[in-house]
């Protein structure tokens, strides 16, 4: 039962990471964080059968009163009727401000739950408990919170970080292998886009890691983490350099809109936008066609699709044309410059865009 | 066309309240907010059929484009179908991080707008325009938004600060009774709360104030602007001192939900609300009895109701139960050490409150 601890320096928002196996157990990370207080769990029904009751009783152990609310599971509902769900909820228990909100589960927990603390009584405190990779490399440092509108990905959402991220490992145990090729997508971007020896040593553990061998997911894990506290901490609110965490997003975003949400998993199709911006950053000039290639043969090393589905060319631009990124009508791409580089990239030419997704 | 300028001194989200008549036209004080940027201005079909045609002309001026979203009038549409329609409308646009969200209009335009701006995209610059007494001196001012719950009014906001206030007192002028008597309610709440001096003018300038006195109102908006400015400033997120400027609130939300919000306009009932809660503050022998009728007096001179509707005991408990100041199932209330004196008190007894409700 080792843990190690990341910081992310945000001032007088600054919070611990906590990574490690068996976390779920040790009350004394909870404590600080809830001694005294009524907690709300809000978590999903699969992941309370296998989680809920443990987290309750450390929950307990370190001095808090919970309760828990459970929301339908999957991407399709990230959206503003789980949120008001968990609001009637959080006011028929009679929370108040000092309530302390617990997201347990994966990234739409996290989303959905953190957006709701945000925004309940306009801002109670909340802790993320991820249980799935993408989650815990991802999704619960930072402090995004968001839902989906019918009209595009994360659109309604608050920057509100959390008081802690509590990740335990031990969770990814029993994670379905889909989800898992989804977090490592997440896992690769941070080395395509901010450090090449992390991707050489993925390149080098892709199989360990698809195998979760547990030495080399913690490692991922903790490396991953690192590089997304330090951009965060330079740049909380994304008005510059947090928006290369995007990497591969504006094509993924695109894709799961046009698939409807829920059917590629987030992960995988940003597995496959990744591919894409690749190529773009080849035909751009800006890498070689071998470095596009190499992208193309992690991603599909870590067991995810390098090929995006059939969209047609004006979906693929409506869609990408919704990017937050975006600015005065200009698609704004996250692009390499090198593997382990990326920049922002604001003038693409439609018609290049258009050439890479028309041959996708 | 003269016009003050006030300022909420909030560090890097400083902004300043102008007041004035004619202030819609003039295109210098909302040129440095908006100058080439894409403008969405929040308003209801009333208050657009009389003010946007001048506004969206003035914002040419200031080198800005704009386009309008109307949203239905009244408490009953300061919910999520509202919002979710403006964030449909702002998707449609193509409107992005950097577009500007004008409200234009009481209240409700500028509590339901505030929090769009607030969560579309996580967040985009807004100003206030506000057209009601109520909004200029109280809504518009200090960054609360936030729509009703099903079960409880402002449950669901957040704190989001305006990039400035332009309060146009011309706008006054065709405002209805009802309305102009709600927005003295918070006016001479300034008064009861922090300003014995303050209060001693209104009532001496109460016919005055009720016939639209332009001087009149004009002092009343800027000493209210004040008071609320400084209470900001010193507590943004209300963790403290803030919470007396919801003085009369906690019985007057009762009132709203227990009515069906709309049947009692906000105003209307924190002037009952201020009166039960000078009555409680008398019973808990803080104030004098000829205090607590003196409040009753002045409230009645400004042409609002002081005695409450006939609502149940026990729902006027639950009501108030669901007030997001309380803490632990406490009913938190702001009562009166003094005229001009206000005091946070989390321990009143149940039966105190039963009593003054009971003989309401």
């Amino acid at each position: 039962m080792s843990n190690e601890t990341l910081h992310v320096a945000l001032g007088d928002r600054s919070y611990p990471i906590h990574i490690g196996a068996g976390l779920l157990a040790r009350a004394e990370l909870f404590a600080p964080h809830v001694r005294s207080r009524r907690v709300a769990i809000v978590t999903n029904a699969a992941v309370a059968s296998r989680y809920e009751r443990r987290l309750r009783q450390t929950l307990e152990s370190a001095g808090a009163k919970s309760f828990s609310i459970a929301m339908p599971d999957g991407e399709a509902h990230k959206d503003w009727k789980s949120l008001d769900a968990i609001f009637a909820r959080l006011l028929e228990e009679g929370a108040d401000r000092k309530t302390v909100i617990v997201a347990l589960g994966g990234g739409v927990v996290g989303d959905v739950a953190g957006f709701a603390a945000a925004t309940y009584q306009r801002g109670v405190p909340f802790l993320q408990v991820p249980t799935t990779l993408l989650a815990q490399v991802d999704s619960s440092v930072g402090g995004k919170t968001a839902i989906n509108h019918a009209l595009g990905k994360n659109m309604v959402g608050a920057f509100h970080q959390p008081l802690a991220v509590v990740a335990d490992t031990d969770t990814l145990a029993t994670l379905p292998e889909r989800e898992l090729a989804a977090g490592l997508a997440e896992v690769v971007k941070y080395g395509f886009i901010a450090d090449a020896a992390f991707l050489d040593w993925i390149e080098a553990h892709a199989a360990q890691l698809v195998a979760r061998d547990a030495s080399a997911l913690s490692y991922a894990i903790r490396r991953s983490c690192e590089i997304k506290a330090a951009v965060v901490a330079e740049d909380e609110r994304e008005s510059g350099v947090r928006a290369i965490l995007n990497f591969g997003h504006t094509f993924g975003h695109a894709i799961e809109a046009a698939m409807g949400y829920g059917e590629w998993l987030h992960g995988e199709a940003v597995g496959a936008g990744m591919v894409l911006a690749a190529r773009l950053s080849a035909a751009q000039g800006r890498i070689a066609n071998s470095d596009a290639l190499r992208v193309e043969r992690v991603v599909a090393a870590l067991g995810l699709p390098v090929a995006a589905p059939a969209i047609g060319v004006e979906d693929w631009l409506t869609h990408m044309g919704r990017d937050k990124k975006n600015e005065e009508g200009r698609v704004t791409l996250i692009l390499l410059d090198a593997l382990g580089k990326a920049a922002i990239v604001r003038d693409t030419p439609a018609a290049a865009i258009r050439k890479i997704v028309s041959a996708s």
